[in-house]
């Protein structure tokens, strides 16, 4: 299936800088589709650390697990993504594709298995055939170049309609460090796929564990903050590698360093483009929903009503309409199980206020409010008026072509 | 907007017993559209007892408000039921014309207002012009007759594509007993229009905390356990009117009183019965889907696996396509955040095990499977191995007309 670049893609794709200690290859192993370039090999210095966020499944892929065992070790010399098959649901077979490919990289790279790192993308269910990898990762050990993150970030999309890369630069202390990352779609996106899936690449020197704190934080307002469907992968891998490369820069082992609040911003810059990217390619999207609330009794709770009305099918379907409906917003924040009080609510869609105190606003006007739903982006805000909790999750309106994607297939 | 009969709509309507002490009429007072019934009175003869479960929702509307003061009294004498109006998120104006609509109510049929339950469902957030009233609910008082119950079901009809109406007897001590329902359209089901509303009359003298304690009880496998899209009206209500009229049967006290057991039997069955046809009559429902969930550690803890699958967007668009993708259901058993052991999970489709200890079952036969799940009815099973917690959830499965009920009406 082949679907049409999303109109909320971005107008261009970013040149990628390389990376020093960080190297790329791709190749068409015919994992489920010949000539498809479906697997990517990242090769990295000696002495890159390591840190990664997974999915809250308790039915993890066979890669989840491999990576989670594998972070103690806090080194990274090889990733290896491939699309076409999950490796999920896959029992014993699962997890010895994982040892497997790991052996294979780790002979083509002249590294140990524990520092391999693992993410597969595509059908749950399926054996993964890792033996159609022997002989390409060698190959793509040495065919590995600092340019290849254009051509990595295509392998591993599966029915993204396009690829997710964003780069940024930061001091730290007197040097400059260059941040690189890509990703592929969210939650459960695609016919019988399961995977979101991102990777960021650093030359700051930066320890595991401070490259840990950095992430878990990292993904609160970001990829923690968006939904599509609200259903959540078996497979959703967010690694960081960090080479240490860059010349002149301080090695840092905290992750509440200050000399790291530069590169921390325009690390967090990455990961809320990429975060965002992933929202403007969820399936039948037409309109990326930023969704603001404020005015709760605390962060998490703003946060609760936030993905209440994200994952509202209610709510998304009126959206996709053009339809600034705020009773169904109502109705999300009455769900949320959240305090909120009818009578101090109000709701904003694209800056006009629709409804406050508890009724349609009295200067509602129902021509400039349909104009303002026709645009591509809808800011919606909720004000609780409770207290000072605010929070802001992404998502899409939920189409007749997500139903046709998710539901037309076998037809 | 008026859709074709549900598909899945029961072959025929039952004919309604009268029931003493129960009378009905309805009319149209043009509260949205002309010349549509939009009202219905039910008058209840002195001493009828009453108890109510209402919606979760922190942003309840009025009506629901309204019937949950007069709950302390515990006894009706009269019902009006609006349809073309929610009367939600209102504000004073809906709190007002609860009170005048009583007020009317009472005068019409001589009892108190703190004796009149109302319930209304429509547009939210909209004035309910409840002055519309006058008049015709001192008329409906006159014409009222005990066989009002059909004409009742299809008053209170919104985008339902049928009225639900169930029946049944019973014996109490020596005497045999009535119980009729009727129920509207589940969850947040139609544009601009938020309600499940259901009403439960018999004749059998049930003093109201026993009724109470039977509805609470009652509603927990029925219609707390039927969801169309995840999403919680701000109205629903679901009232039980016990007149105490059956001639001969001994009057009941405590919910646990063993003469009541084939009472509360019928009593469950025609709550279980008006659940079922709402999940039937689900917005754009093709398919009937039955989620049985075995081997949890608890029955809650089934429950919420149970209802994780049951509003996973991608596992109701599989269903709809007609492929038994067992896939999204490990995934959707993943999210529900409860205790699941991936190795040990099984999966049925229709009587078909599909996926068996962590994989593909050997015996999976895709001809075989795709036959199972073009009938209209699918039941879904997983079995976890853990424990002995079982539960039942009815759903729908979620196509693209449900996209287009939601989402078109404005273009």
């Amino acid at each position: 299936m082949s679907s049409p670049i999303s109109p909320l893609a971005p107008k261009s794709i970013p040149d990628m800088p390389a990376i020093a200690g960080v190297r790329l290859a791709t190749a068409a192993a015919g994992i489920r589709y010949p000539d498809r370039t479906d697997v990517m090999l990242a090769v990295f210095d000696d002495g890159t650390s390591v840190a990664g966020v997974f999915t809250r499944s308790k039915c993890p892929s066979a890669p989840v697990e491999w990576c989670r065992a594998r972070l103690k070790s806090a080194r990274a010399r090889a990733l290896v993504v491939n699309s076409g098959n999950a490796n999920a649901f896959t029992g014993k077979s699962g997890r010895e594709a994982c040892a497997f490919t790991a052996k294979l990289a780790a002979a083509a790279v002249g590294c140990k298995t524990t520092e391999v790192f693992l993410a597969s993308t595509g059908v749950i269910g399926e054996p993964l055939p890792a033996q159609a990898f022997d002989g390409v990762l060698s190959k793509l050990a040495i065919e590995a170049t600092a340019n290849g993150y254009t051509d990595a970030a295509g392998a591993i999309m599966t029915t993204d309609t396009f690829p997710k890369l964003a780069t940024a630069q930061a001091r730290l202390g007197g040097a400059s460090v260059t941040i690189n990352g890509f990703a592929k779609g969210a939650g459960m996106i695609a016919p019988d796929m399961g995977t979101m899936l991102a990777f960021i690449f650093t030359d700051a020197p930066i320890a595991a564990p401070a490259l840990q704190t950095l992430l878990r934080e990292g993904v609160v307002d970001t990829f923690n903050a968006v939904t599509i469907d609200g259903d959540t992968s078996t497979s959703d891998t967010l690694l960081a590698f960090a080479t240490g490369a860059a010349r002149g820069a301080p090695r840092i082992a905290r992750a509440h360093d200050p000399r790291l609040l530069p590169f921390r911003k325009a690390f967090n810059a990455v990961l809320a483009n990429l975060a965002e990217q992933v929202a403007r390619d969820g399936e039948g999207a037409r309109k990326l929903v930023e969704i603001t609330v404020d005015g709760a009794v605390s962060k998490p709770s703003a946060r609760r009503i936030a993905l209440s009305i994200a994952n509202s099918p209610l709510v998304k379907t009126a959206i996709a309409g053009e339809d600034a409906n705020w009773g169904r917003v109502v109705m999300a924040v009455g769900k949320a199980g959240e305090p909120a009080d009818r009578d101090r609510l109000s709701i904003w869609f694209n800056g006009i206020r629709v409804a406050h105190k508890g009724a349609r606003d009295p200067a509602y006007d129902e021509a400039v409010v349909s104009t303002a739903m026709k645009k591509p982006e809808i800011a919606l805000k909720v004000a609780l008026g409770l207290g000072k909790g605010r929070d802001r999750v992404l998502t899409c309106d939920l189409t007749k072509e997500y139903v046709a994607i998710n539901g037309d297939y076998r037809s």
